[in-house]
Formats: structure tokens, sequence, C-alpha cells
């Protein structure tokens, strides 16, 4: 192999926290040559890490004392909590992937600050045999110092592709719980699915690739939802209107009934349909119900 | 223009019902030659396709002895009732595209055969504006005579794609509610997911991509869904397990009261999950909510 290139000092991360993700984030750092210091509460699992070439710490304050790059990846925020108790984080560049709601990333935001650190949270939409491998298309939000982002950008995406979403600590976790939120409504939509065909002669696998290349088709609507959101106007370029898609609800629910699938995962939604149409919204798509979630 | 090919003699087609969608498909198989008969209830729209080249009969039993192929595209499964009543239907090829559920298409194509009629149902995947237009990349499953269908597959095949599914009536239906109701659940999850952004200071159209390509990235995953309910281990090529799952769901909760929002579209998904797991398969991922959906 030819070296075209200087060989470049690369920056050096603390990791504190190696369950599957922190430990797969560790191994890609180490790999691209990044000095690394790294600490877990049940120290087995920074030795296996020691191995590979990382410095375990003896505790998260020598970890957090070795590097100005702290990354937390623990099991929650309370875990923050315990993990960084006695650490002096004055000066330290601390990137939080922890999952947390958004209200625990400002508080934590803010909690950093007044410990003298630059903060920045981290929502990881990836798993971790996602981490390393660009092709998979695995990315963290990243939201909160923007100074912080900047300066570390090209070694936080080493493991992982980044986005950055803005000042706002909480924006992050925000982005984070909403896309897993609408992939859970897409899984709970792909089960009833499968649920109706589950007595049936048919192959779960000859249905599959139907419903991928649907969901697929349809997901895109989100950008028509999210125009009709801004402008406040739901009827616009509405095809589908929400008068007929409530008429044929009762074909959703008898075909459910004959096929002995409970209709729980569908009728939470139907309800919300059928409550915008009876306040006179039939000629809106299904925008409107988004107002009715909102308190 | 030269013309190349022999002109073809293209099959005579009757449409019962003008709504939007027997609209769309009766002109374009007018665009492409083909004889066209029409009927509906009120005569209005019969009269514009006239005016279009369609022969307008009197009356559906005057539609039906036109032709031999007969395309029902009607309000609902009584309507189909109301006017085929008094019909003569021997010896047609009867292709029904009002929306069924499979009880009524297996019912319907029963009441066909009883009448010497060929019977195929069919569950339209498009909406009206995509009739006609290929690239838009709808279809229509059809199921039933398969004798019928391969007769007629290029004259069905005019307006909108074609998708066999079977011998049995009832797939086309239950293949078309399956597809629509997985779609409901993915609208669900992306109204909960706009809901949590509806008080920030987030531009819904920045959310929109991302979450349309989320869902396009986690779409796929439905192919090992069915793989599992095939060889019945659900904790084949698990990377995120149920239990890892259900400890996340507090800052999915929590998080939507912290926005304002309510819960109710994936709390019944979450209770299958904690039921599920409580049932001690915490090494599995999210498949066996499906079979908890089955009576």
């Amino acid at each position: 192999m030819t070296q075209n290139t200087v060989e470049k000092t690369r920056t050096s991360v603390t990791i504190l926290g190696l369950g599957a993700m922190g430990t797969a984030l560790a191994r890609t750092w180490l790999a691209a040559g990044h000095p690394l210091a790294v600490w877990n509460r049940t120290p087995a699992r920074a030795a296996v890490l020691a191995a590979e070439g990382a410095r375990a710490a003896d505790s998260a304050a020598e970890a957090v004392a070795a590097n100005s790059l702290v990354i937390a990846c623990l099991l929650d925020d309370a875990s923050v909590d315990e993990a960084l108790a006695g650490t002096d984080l004055a000066g330290r560049d601390l990137v939080n992937l922890t999952t947390s709601t958004p209200a625990q990333a400002r508080a934590r935001a803010e909690w950093a600050r007044e410990r003298g650190a630059r903060y920045l949270d981290g929502g990881i939409m990836a798993v971790p045999p996602m981490i390393g491998v660009p092709e998979a298309g695995g990315y963290v939000f990243y939201s909160g110092s923007r100074e912080l982002f900047e300066r570390h950008q090209e070694t936080l995406g080493v493991p992982v592709g980044t986005r950055y979403v803005g000042e706002d600590a909480g924006f992050a976790a925000l982005y984070d719980v909403a896309l897993l939120s609408a992939m859970y409504g897409m899984f709970a939509g792909a089960a009833h699915a499968f649920a109706l065909i589950r007595k049936e002669d048919i192959d779960p696998a000859s249905l599959a690739p139907l419903l991928a290349d649907w969901l697929v088709a349809m997901a895109p609507s989100v950008h028509q939802t999210a125009g009709q959101l801004r402008s406040g106007d739901y009827t616009k370029g509405v095809v589908s209107h929400l008068a007929m898609q409530v008429a044929g609800m009762p074909t959703f629910v008898s075909t459910a009934e004959g096929q002995g699938v409970s209709p729980e995962l569908l009728s939470p939604y139907f309800e919300l349909m059928r409550r915008r149409l009876s306040e006179g919204s039939g000629e809106e798509g299904l925008t409107g119900v988004i107002d009715l979630l909102v308190h």
C-alpha cells in the first residue's frame, strides 16, 4: 500500500459506557487510529477494549480527565448522573449519546454548562451492527453547542453519519423519538397486515415484498402532510378525502373481524379520523388528525 | 406518425359505475381504442363519457348485454346487488373492482357462478389520478378465475398494472386491505411524529424528508418478519430485543407527555409488546405481537 496522505493526528476520545453501542463506537474509532480512553461501570468490558488498544480507566473521573472530548453512551439519564458525579467537567466537550427525552437533554445541557462544559446531545438512528458500516445508512442526530459540533464533526462522523438539528439541546432527542415513533406506527400497521393473512394459505414471504413496496411508495406522503401543516390548508392537493376514507372504514373493520384479527392497532387512528370528520372536515385528507393529538 | 403495426381489434368493455375511479378507467380504455359501453345510476356521468366516444346504456342490463367483459366499479357490495339485479350474466366475464371485504368477494364469486358468469375480484391499489399513468406505479390485485384473468390480462392492464394473487376470490380484497391497513399504521405513526414537533420552532418540512427516509429504510424489515413467521423462530436475526425495546418505552411516553401529545396512537402497540414480553419472549423482536392479534 502506498501512503499518499500525510498522517493526521487523530483526536483523542473518551467513551463512558461500553454496552453494545459504546463498544461498537469504540472499535470504529480505534480502527481509525483515534487514541481512546474507555470506562465502564463493570470493568470486564473495558478490559476487552484495552486488549484492542484502548486505555481502560479505573474510574469515570480518570477517563474524563484523559481527553477533552468525552462521549457518554450509558443506559439512561440517571446513569449519566451516577457516572459523572464527582468528575471534573470544566473545559470538557461532553457529547451525550445516552437515550433521553428532550426535557432530560435540555436539563443535562444546563447541568453541563453549570460545570463549565460545552454540551452536545445525540440521538442515535442506528443499531450497533450499523456502526462503522457507512453503507448501512445509520446516523446520529446532534443538537446543542454548534461550536462543539463543528469542532468535532469529523471525529464524530467516523463511526456513523452526523446530522446537526439545532442549538436546542432537546431537538436531537425529539427528532430521534419522532422518527422511532413513526416507525413503531408502521410496524403496528404491518403487524395488523400479517395478522390478517395468518390463517390463510398465504406465505408471509409473498406478502412481504408487496407490503414493503407499498409502504415505501406511501412514505413520501409525509411531504404533503408537512406542506399542509405549514400552510394551515389541510385540503390542499387532497385526492382521498377524509369523508371517503371514513366511509371505507367498515371494510377494514369487517375484514379484521372476518379474519379473526383484533382491530385494536387501527381503531385509535380510525377513531380520530371519525372525530375530525364530525368536526366538518370531510374535504381534508388526514392531516387534521395531528391537531387532535396535541393538547 | 408511421404505423408500423397491424391495427389490433381491441376488446370491448362494459363499465358499470362512473365515479371518479370508473370514469378514470373508462377514459384510459377509450384512449387506447377499446369500444366501451358505460352505465351509471345517475345518467349525467354516462353522458359525459358518451360525448367522448363511449356508448351510454340506458340500463345496467343493456350495458351487460353489450359486451362479454363487464367491469363493476360501484360504491359498495350492496350497490353491486342493486345494479345487477335483473341482468343476464350467463356467459359473462364479471370483473368486480368494487371495494369489498374478502367475505363479500367470496360470496359474490359464488353468486356470479350461480348466474353462469366467470368471476374475478379486484382490489385497486391506486387513486384515480394514477390511472393511465404507468409511472405512478398503481396496480390492481386480482383473484378468482385464473382463466378469466389470463384471457383479459392485456385489456385489464391498459389503465393500471395487474397482480394476480390466487384462485380464492377473497384474496384480492385481503391483500388490498392488508396493505392499506399497514399504510394507516404508518400514517398514524407519522401523525404522532408531526404532533411531537407541533409546538416547537421546527418547520414540518424539515422533519418530512428525515421521516420519509427513515420509514423507507425501515420498511424492508417486513422481510425479516415474514421469515420469522414462516419459520416460527421469532428470535432469528434479532438485533433489538423486545426486552430492550420495552425498556425504551418510557422515553417515548415521557416525550409525548412533555410535548403535550396524546400517546393514544402508540399505546396499543406498546401494550402488546409489554404483554408479549410478560410471556417470556424478551429475546424475540416484535413479530410475536402479531400472534397476540389473532384469535
